[in-house]
């Protein structure tokens, strides 16, 4: 998908919501459990419920890793279950020597059919790059995350000038343009986005935090909107288990809703 | 696997040797191909060859995800395979918030029984505390990897004072214990070794990077080894490819014998 028609997809929809798919056994409605494939009959209502509202689902891929192959497969047939003009996500986090690193974007991009997936930064430019060699598909960089451990090295001082993370932004900008190229940046640091957008003008940014872990979305999108939008704003638990029993895709439907009602304002506030 | 039972597993075996079981379809021998489970038979045979001669094995998880759940079917069955004195390591450089580390640790402990998995740490203290939560397992954090994207961050100097992956170094000492905690440092960075064991005298080091690569066994072993040897040098292609005909076997047993041979000689010299 390009970037052109992610955001068509963002100005018809009326949103940048991202559906992010961490499907815990544990989690979903206990009628789902004497199911063939409690994880992806859960994904299938939720998918009905929020397709209308969302333009990206983000799978996280630990919870399907966790349940081996057939989590595996549980993964595939929700993918093929979300509809092709939505953005699809793999949280996967990846990032390894390069032709490792080639294994696992043919994994996510050609295995399973996704858009785009997360790559961690720490191991630099030949472990991200084959990611960026296949085409209309995107790399989501690890830049300041939603979590507390961001702290202990993403926001230390490099070279005596700048934030790692700062320089994550400016180095990997070498390896990739903004139609290939996204970046993680936490809602829990949205005053950084303002220094953030002066690095990055044009890039998606993926904004994990909403929610759940307290981040505001009025102020991701205040300091973070650019003229194609340019964010992708994740929620999660607040959503997909917006309730636990027979109701939960309505229930998912109407947190979607508030979301995106949120969105459509914010749009129209803040969109250059 | 404790500490001291993989010491003394390298005393008995004379041996440091990982193998990186890199198993690629296009790399195999054709014959392979054929059977039911190729990625398998190809791993038995290593393993038949090899598990005399190493401490430990090494899958790379991105060439089995490649394959979907299939797979993740041929890993299970390869770490079914692998004697239970010999030391497991998923080479999968997982890493996320809290909640999603639980579950790659439960993927690698729990659903697939290896005894350590590797982490990336730019994500910090909380995407890598709950690896260290269960007994027994190992979390092997990247320090300074062989890859040249090395220098891309690891080797930036923080805080006006040290290199990032010595900071990694430093700061994950307070996460856990050396009974827990490896590191990898590859072996293309010898030199840094001497450094290296300033921090962290006690720790395993996992050292890819020797052959393909172009890292010195010799040079790894006089300035990394320590009281308990401190070591688990891995070979992936050297081994593994060392001929590409019926007999693989044989030709990984004569590749895999020459470097024990080798750590034979390096563990009466330099073991302190």
């Amino acid at each position: 998908m390009t970037r052109e028609e992610l955001f068509g997809t963002i100005k018809r929809k009326k949103s940048y919501l991202c559906v992010g798919l961490d499907t815990d056994l544990t989690k979903i409605p206990k009628h789902l459990l004497t199911t063939d494939d409690p994880l992806f009959e859960f994904n299938k209502t939720i998918i009905d419920a929020t397709s209308d509202l969302c333009v990206a689902y983000k799978p996280n891929i630990a919870f399907y890793e966790a349940l081996g192959a057939k989590g595996w497969e549980s993964l595939q047939k929700t993918l093929d279950y979300i509809p092709k003009d939505i953005f699809t996500i793999a949280d996967a986090k990846r990032g390894d020597i390069g032709n490792t690193s080639s294994l696992y974007a043919k994994a996510f991009f050609e295995t399973y059919t996704f858009d785009s997936v997360t790559v961690a930064p720490y191991m630099g430019k030949d472990s991200v790059s084959p990611f960026l060699a296949f085409e209309e598909k995107w790399v989501i960089l690890l830049a300041l995350t939603s979590n507390e451990g961001a702290y202990d090295f993403q926001t230390l001082k490099v070279n005596d000038k700048q934030q790692l993370f700062q320089k994550v932004l400016e180095k990997s900008q070498e390896w990739g343009s903004a139609e290939q190229l996204m970046y993680v940046v936490g809602a829990t640091k949205a005053q950084a986005l303002e220094d953030i957008r002066k690095i990055i003008p044009q890039h998606f940014l993926l904004v994990p935090g909403v929610g759940a872990q307290g981040g505001s979305l009025e102020e991701v999108s205040k300091y973070g909107m650019n003229s194609h939008c340019g964010l992708l704003v994740n929620s999660s638990r607040g959503i997909i288990y917006a309730s636990n029993d027979h109701s939960f895709g309505d229930a998912a439907r109407k947190a979607a809703q508030s979301i995106q009602q949120q969105m459509e304002g914010y749009l129209e506030k803040y969109l250059k």
